[in-house]
């Protein structure tokens, strides 16, 4: 990181070899940065006018970045900007516009005629859906299945634009023209929006619960810019947010009982909580239990309901 | 309108009547009211906390009302909020998720089967793509062609759900079964806004220049709705948005010569500001000026080019 | 909680009978409700538009508001919206009107004449700098000094007031009369924020590290509105918000060696992340791994590097 | 403006020389560029991913930049940013701060000792409070009584900054040692925000009404430093926004009338929205009544119910 002078406009080989560079994703689309604001120095000069004189010998920028992320002082962050254009299936745009903190110029079917391509599934490619996520795929389905879902999407969106070309043929207006084309039509826009926010995204959106689609858009910025582009502020990033773990009151209860081997009193607090209520095919399902076993086990700790002795 | 106490929760009866009641919007589509916040009298308190005693006795309700939208004071009107139930076309929504500015929960086609509707367009309802207006809509289309276009939609949005479901019943996830449904699907959200932003929503949504499906929503809001919630801000806005008119710097020049009957100068200031270049088939075609035309002409007043004495 | 029909307004009598009282905060401050929309119905109702039919019989309302605080699902949390009326001093107001995302009227000192109240220090309410933390306020000043001190302020509060009412009665202009009026000069405002952005706000300012005057009002609207207003929200808040700890990257690998009474590897292990690097004094103060002790401490556990065999 | 290459970031020579320099303002204060994202032709490059190959060659720059800027694409002006260092007292910082659009680090007094520095008023700048306007300043103070003001002036912030100095040595926490401060005492701020709410912001703040502190500000943003970075949207700005007026449906219907001659149909429109009603001293002040009159004039025109025939 180097700053052109100490109030001016700073720039980073790192993401200046980078503008301009487009990054596939998906079978036809892409990222690329176009400009941007700021970099790890900005967040720095940022937090220092709030701390003023008081932190400028205290700590270095490392880390006063990590201070920044680890307590949510989020304003400095906020003093980096950048600037992307995406090409991207309207289908994945859908959930990717709800962040409502970008800046947007998307392509318009109004004044133009929609781009004519469309995100393809290959046979291999078809997940089914999760049997315990509601929202999320599981396995991939078997290859002979893919081979016929695959070709009749092809049909499908050969039809797709069939019907739309016709409709622009017969002089029907764009605006209306588009009104039947698939969601896995491509779209293109630029994006603009500041490091918190973007981070906020990757946060979700590199998730393992977030849908192929928009995770591997939210991957490829993640991974091949803002850790080029931010390197000490992605650092901070997946130590304490993508690679942390938070724990509720109750998980709080349990472990404390754990780590001291009062496995009694440990189920004795889950019972009072309602975590190990019977059914009739034993203990009922429940999900927060669920996930604070997904903690104990994370922590290599033994759940204690699931001991021998416990019951 | 009536308050139920001077610092209590406002309650309309116009309003009141509303909720629930489901307006219908283009083949299949509804707005509905769920809930409200403030109205016209919650205005007025806000603006009386700003102003502090010196205003009260001043204006009255409507007065005050009326200045506020007319000078752009737009904190008040940020005190009131509305929920709505909609019922819309993905395409439609596509545009309507662009306002930033609202709280917004969708149906989610991950967790659950996309709604079997989509929006179907009779024979004579097919329009042309405007010769003047490069994003908009012209003459509607000739009903035979009409009727092939028709034709053609049903058979699409047929063979789209066939695809759908087909996927469905192979197992494929929600999340991706979705990718290849038609823009005009239907989909349902609920979304709060607060009436500036509202209104922000609905002078660009009611404009004629609007495309017609969404207008057709916005109409519905202003008319139906926002005209009975809050009858005083809404004969305010229309009397300074939606029927008024914004004059720029050169326009004013324009004008300022005219009334004074000095055409000479009127050409001249227009030649001087390139409205009048000529073309290889006359005077070249200059957006700035038809606008400048058509709002000499809203005045009653010659456009001074245009006269025989002119040139 | 009761609802008066499936689609309607929603309206809940503990928050009714809150409704225009006033509970007094500070000396002269006061947080009132003036309205709302929503509560926790209105959470469930916008939750299950989302899930659609799939969730209906599967989650209760109160399990699906916790999975829902859980797992960061904030827009259904914004379908509920509340109106304060408050009096604070300005210094206090300069830090909460930094929170965006609220609708703000404040009473206008260039419209009507400053309030004539200061939020008034009584000698044993003076607290000292802190000595961990720079922001921070530590043990109260003695009471001796205290009286110097609220004399002196006594006296710079009335020496203002005398000068602003001087410039009034010379016929300064009020906008301009008010520029010297001390920071403790009280101002009213209606604040409108939705239920997600409040409570983030109260998550940051009723926190022990927020300023005790901003504090005393999150406290306030935390304890005395929102808990009534949305019950099962609240329980959650608390849950999984207030009461919660994070563990990051590095304090999760320190606690898996710990608990598995490997105190040599999680040495070794902080050791390489330079938490434990030796300065003239000792071990070289680090803050990261001073929050890494008080966590150990919170689950009960031993922190390795203090353990006599750890050297 | 010249561009580095088609894809990558904008820079400009003229916005370039003008990083790091510092504009004075009032009497301490100052704004200085610290960074900026695009320029005008970045505004350019997003409005043509928007309207796709159909507008390429149809518009040149400055006729694209002039059609967004008078049809409201607010957009493609949201894809320029521009990061500004301030100093400016708290009072005039309050106003500031209501824009909630842009990302702010303002320096703490929380975490340092408040700035040594307050805005001194001399003798001659003390203005009277206007007579129309309940929220604006008239004429200046007479001299003698300006030099009773300042002197006062100058002894209250002489004690308050005592009080504060006393506060710090009796180790009294900042951040209740600030809390009787005078307004008047500057704060820096890094302050970071898009073109559109930029000018947005500077539409209100150097409008005539604006207060004066705040106006001296948006000045010298507006024209030292804007008009240089974005030529091409200043010129557009100043003639749709800043030198432009509107008119109501009611103004339009008065002026119709009048460029026709019809006086006394102008004076009966007027009557009929109640403009001209009497009172006991003649007719009755009429505020929408009088903004008409101003822009009859502005057009050049006689105001009907002001002409002897028409009585």
């Amino acid at each position: 990181m180097e700053t052109s002078n100490p109030v001016g406009r700073s720039t980073s080989h790192a993401i200046n070899e980078l503008v301009g560079k487009a990054f596939s994703v998906l079978d036809d689309g892409l990222v690329r940065v176009i400009d941007y604001m700021g970099g790890d120095d900005a967040i720095v000069q940022a937090a220092r006018i709030s701390y003023g004189a008081g932190t400028k010998q205290v700590h270095e920028d490392r880390g006063l970045i990590r201070y920044l992320m680890r307590h949510r002082h989020t304003t400095p962050f906020e003093m980096c900007e950048i600037k992307l254009h995406i090409r991207v299936p309207m289908d994945c745009w859908r959930q990717w516009i709800r962040h409502r903190t970008a800046n947007v110029n998307e392509y318009s079917t109004r004044y133009s005629e929609a781009i004519d391509a469309s995100q393809i599934t290959p046979p291999d490619q078809w997940r089914s859906q999760s049997g315990v996520n509601r929202q999320g795929s599981g396995a991939k389905i078997q290859p002979e299945d893919g081979e016929i879902l695959s070709a009749r999407e092809e049909e499908l969106q050969k039809f797709s634009r069939e019907v739309y070309d016709q409709r622009i043929t017969f002089g029907v207006a764009r605006e209306q023209a588009r009104k039947d084309l698939p969601l896995s039509t491509y779209t293109e826009a630029y994006w603009k929006i500041d490091l918190y926010n973007l981070l906020h995204f990757l946060s979700l959106r590199m998730d393992a619960h977030a849908q192929y689609e928009i995770r591997s858009y939210a991957t490829v910025i993640g991974n091949e810019i803002v850790a080029k582009w931010c390197p000490l502020t992605w650092e901070a990033f997946i130590d304490y947010r993508m690679q942390s773990t938070s724990l509720s009151r109750l998980e709080i209860e349990v472990i404390k009982r754990v780590v001291t081997g009062d496995q009694v009193g440990a189920n004795e607090f889950a019972q009072s909580v309602n975590w190990l209520e019977s059914g009739k095919d034993g203990t009922k399902r429940n999900r927060e239990r669920d996930e604070c076993e997904l903690k104990l086990s994370l922590l290599g700790l033994a759940v204690p309901w699931l001991q021998e002795t416990a019951f």
